[in-house]
């Protein structure tokens, strides 16, 4: 075991702050990395100041962070997929059961043994909970480190962890491709990258947005067309005509208004999570015969697939990048939606706190 | 034009009575059908009590009845599919435009012009609205008529246009068969034609009802497993094990407990049509990846290919045959759910009112 710096909150209403955490020293089967670049998801913030207590109660001391990328500092004897000096990334999680049915089928999010990247019970007991990225190094399963392209900006590349898989993996499994009709709700750390996703597979995007001042941003970004979803008679013009629709906004909205812009046998996908329920009207699934599904991150070959198609097409996120200093500032800002498009904390900042 | 006799209501609270009512001679593409029997469908309840006005106000008098059985009396000069003699069936609808994207694929059901079998705004304009089944003839163009096997009951064939296709092209189209664990949720005239289905296409089969006392009837029907769902302990059992459940339930129940029942992947599909919108849980779907979907009905080329099927398998719905004097006690019952599991009526009983 050693001890490694990091940033982590003491309870639901601390500032996150300096501190050192337990790590352990690699195992035969781990990797060490030297922790370059955290994205921020507002799973972070959620956990953090423990919003999400109902499906999982936060164990504090916290140290949010699943947006990694980093350098191989050291591996165990066993490992064979890195080497020192291997630019790679951990997203959402370290650890699986691998071997339930969905481990058997590189659905390892789903696995109900996951071992998640923060908060987590820790199955190597080094502390009572995974600590996350926000620290100079972590140490991780070799089946749970991706290989990152050399070609990409690495603050860029952190949110593709995250934010990236779980907006490829819908986009994908839904055949989103030329000649299809694709709308993107929400513009944010999300929907920046479904958007990116979704030009590239070679769709037709449209974003939905409720603020007209990110018209020109969704153009830029690669969206065909830009909806003001407040506006009842730009969002007639569309009825009937989406073949999928990936709805990235977690605060609460109409869904059904959504649901109708789809045609037969369309699918909107919810990869925000809403904390009430929502209310769908039979009738819109009914006629139409639409489908409204829920997709969470993706497994680890899908992550590497995606990570692989973002080398292949210089993908990353827009990101704006801080210091570990200005993670307290940064989460005020999140949920103003202050930041295009997800921030990146460099994790050289660390150093000399 | 010439008169038919039938049964119709005046308004929403009035009983349903005998009258006379119009049909078309039959165009050069017309087939005239006599009678034989007409499910009684809980949308022809809905529709008689004006239960409906926020989507279709009901026109008054109205006809209800779309799961008509007869025989061919007469054909137009240009019909080619039918002649007289031919047993014959029609479901919900009796017309659509034929030319929009949802017909050329053969989704008449989702056209945007359909005509249905009743209450839709006539296109001959033989009467404001078309008439229903609940009549001793109708007149239907020939592209609407579906040919019935001449092996089946023709009283329990009568559901089958439209209880059977409701819950045959759900189950069909998402591959339901050997290997997969299929929910059929309520065991009414939809649900217990859902248990026949699936069980002919070979899945392992589990009804969910609020009614202890169906047990021994959907083990009957053809379930291979009965889950009362009021029992926790009995519903926790299944946990995630579920490929594809058919929801029947009009009334309003807790989709969420049925969508934990999914697998990865799942899909549960609505068939009846709860009027208050769904609370549902964005977790429930997410975790898993599940889906939520609608369907309706079924298209022409669909519906035959059900009859087909039910031919081959020898199936047809399980009916109390009534006389159409009795269709105003028959709903009350409809109400109180009493009657296994659907009302046919003998269409001959008009001959002599």
């Amino acid at each position: 075991m050693y001890h490694a710096k990091a940033y982590s909150t003491i309870s639901a209403t601390s500032p996150l702050a300096s501190t050192t955490i337990p790590r352990r020293d690699p195992t035969d089967h781990d990797v060490q990395i030297e922790i370059l670049f955290c994205g921020i998801c507002h799973s972070d913030l959620h956990t953090a100041r423990n919003e999400w207590s109902s499906v999982m109660a936060t164990v504090y001391p916290c140290v949010p962070g699943h947006e990694i990328v980093g350098r191989v500092t050291r591996v165990g004897s066993a490992v064979t997929r890195h080497k020192a000096g291997d630019l790679v990334g951990v997203g959402c999680l370290v650890d699986s059961d691998h071997d339930c049915p969905n481990c058997r089928v590189d659905l390892e999010q789903l696995c109900p043994s996951a071992t998640f990247t923060y908060n987590s019970p820790d199955r190597h007991e080094t502390a009572p909970v995974t600590y996350g990225g926000y620290s100079d190094s972590v140490v991780v399963d070799e089946r749970f480190v991706l290989k990152v392209p050399s070609n990409l900006d690495l603050a860029g590349t952190a949110p593709l962890l995250c934010a990236g898989i779980t907006t490829y993996s819908p986009l994908r499994r839904a055949g989103v491709g030329p000649g299809k009709k694709v709308g993107i709700v929400g513009l944010g750390g999300l929907g920046h990258m479904g958007v990116k996703f979704a030009r590239a597979f070679g769709a037709h995007v449209v974003v939905f947005t409720t603020s007209p001042k990110k018209r020109e941003d969704a153009l830029r970004l690669g969206a065909h067309e830009v909806v003001v979803s407040s506006n009842a008679d730009e969002m007639q013009q569309h009825a009937g005509s989406f073949d999928f629709i990936l709805d990235c906004v977690s605060a609460d909205h109409d869904i059904n208004a959504y649901l109708n812009l789809l045609t037969h046998d369309g699918n909107l996908t919810l990869v925000g999570a809403p904390e009430k329920p929502l209310a769908i009207s039979a009738f819109a699934l009914l006629f139409g015969r639409r489908s409204l599904s829920g997709s969470i991150i993706g497994g680890i070959a899908e992550t590497q697939e995606m990570l692989d198609f973002c080398g292949q097409h210089a993908i990353t996120s827009d990101v704006e990048v801080i210091p570990i200093q200005q993670i307290n500032e940064a989460y005020e800002r999140i949920l103003k939606s202050d930041v295009k498009y997800r921030f990146s904390i460099d994790m050289a900042s660390l150093k000399t706190d």
